[in-house]
């Protein structure tokens, strides 16, 4: 795929790109020059040049870009344009947080199901995805081509239902669990480490107070 | 200070080794050698001497690093060997999600109260932390000496929030909020953009497959 020349940096400030076009979008500007995009997303007008020149560059000299048409070329390379299954295995809070975050949907990430080893959980209902219990995942990612798996489960059981996922043709793991996880080549791990943020937060407060 | 001179690279991995020295102490294991480490991180022996030989070195040769004390000495260059006062601003699913991690708690972040919009939950409890009016977070923010604010509400309303605490005193942000906060120099900014990461997490699946 072309899109294998991309550096990492450059693929990290996509997401940050789309933010910023939704948000004009939604404020009904059709155009914009790279200088005002620059100004509001405070980097420099050649970055943001340089950077959606990445893919063929989408303005025309004098005339700025179609805010439209970017926001759709970024959702292209992001993979957003098309429908992503997830679940979340982890029905505690922050577990419900992420199925009750209605953005998600609206960026084609649809919670299909939740998944728990709490009875007392089982059959309920987050935002229309309902609670099942961890014995029936395997199959379920399997019937219903889930894409990626979100995990808030605490770090004990995380192994073990990673392994399971992954037989079951999972994609992608969204991992909130504090654990490092060792995945196949074809598997993708986006992690998000709460405590660690938190600390490193602590780390620069502490350094400059 | 003298940790003003190590790089932003190894200040984002102390938060890692943190973690697994904590796992360390969790299993009883008293010492460690840097080889024996390099195995568990997936990270090269070299890397974790040269690392930890940034705050000195707190190993010996031929002896390995003493598990607790390389712990301790960690949390204190991450500040979190004192207590923090947080605030969270916003007390929906992600809002309750963060009360009630109890994790938080082990590392010295200790919540304080939350605030809300919604007057139907002013007066109920999150894991002690009552939920107050939003007209309240001002006084409360100076008269407890709150430190962090995690910010879990819409943008909509995000900056106004933001500049009301800073005005307050508060010295760090932690933004789960889908806009770029502007700070001065002396308030810190971690953002966890969860959408942004389920972004890149599908650019990579694309990619993939």
């Amino acid at each position: 795929m072309e899109e294998n020349e991309i550096s990492l940096a450059v693929i990290k400030r996509l997401p940050r790109y789309f933010r910023y076009l939704e948000e004009l979008i939604d404020s009904g500007v059709e155009r914009i020059s790279s200088g005002e995009l620059s100004r509001r997303m405070n980097v420099t007008a050649s970055q943001i040049r340089q950077d959606l020149n990445n893919f063929g560059g989408f303005g025309q000299q004098g005339y700025g870009y179609n805010v439209k048409y970017l926001h759709s070329e970024i959702a292209k390379i992001l993979g957003i344009d098309k429908i992503h299954s997830i679940i979340i295995v982890g029905a505690g809070n922050l577990g419900k947080a992420l199925a009750n975050y209605a953005n998600f949907e609206k960026r084609g990430f649809v919670v299909k199901a939740m998944f728990d080893t709490n009875e007392a959980l089982i059959g309920k209902e987050c935002r229309g995805a309902v609670i099942r219990p961890m014995s029936e995942m395997e199959a379920f990612i399997k019937d219903n081509n889930i894409e990626i798996l979100a995990l808030t489960i605490p770090k004990g059981s995380a192994t073990e239902v990673v392994q399971t996922a992954i037989k079951a043709g999972i994609k992608g793991i969204w991992n909130f669990a504090h654990i490092d996880l060792e995945v196949p080549d074809n598997v993708v791990v986006e992690n998000v480490h709460l405590s660690e943020s938190l600390m490193t937060l602590s780390y620069n407060i502490t350094r400059l107070h």
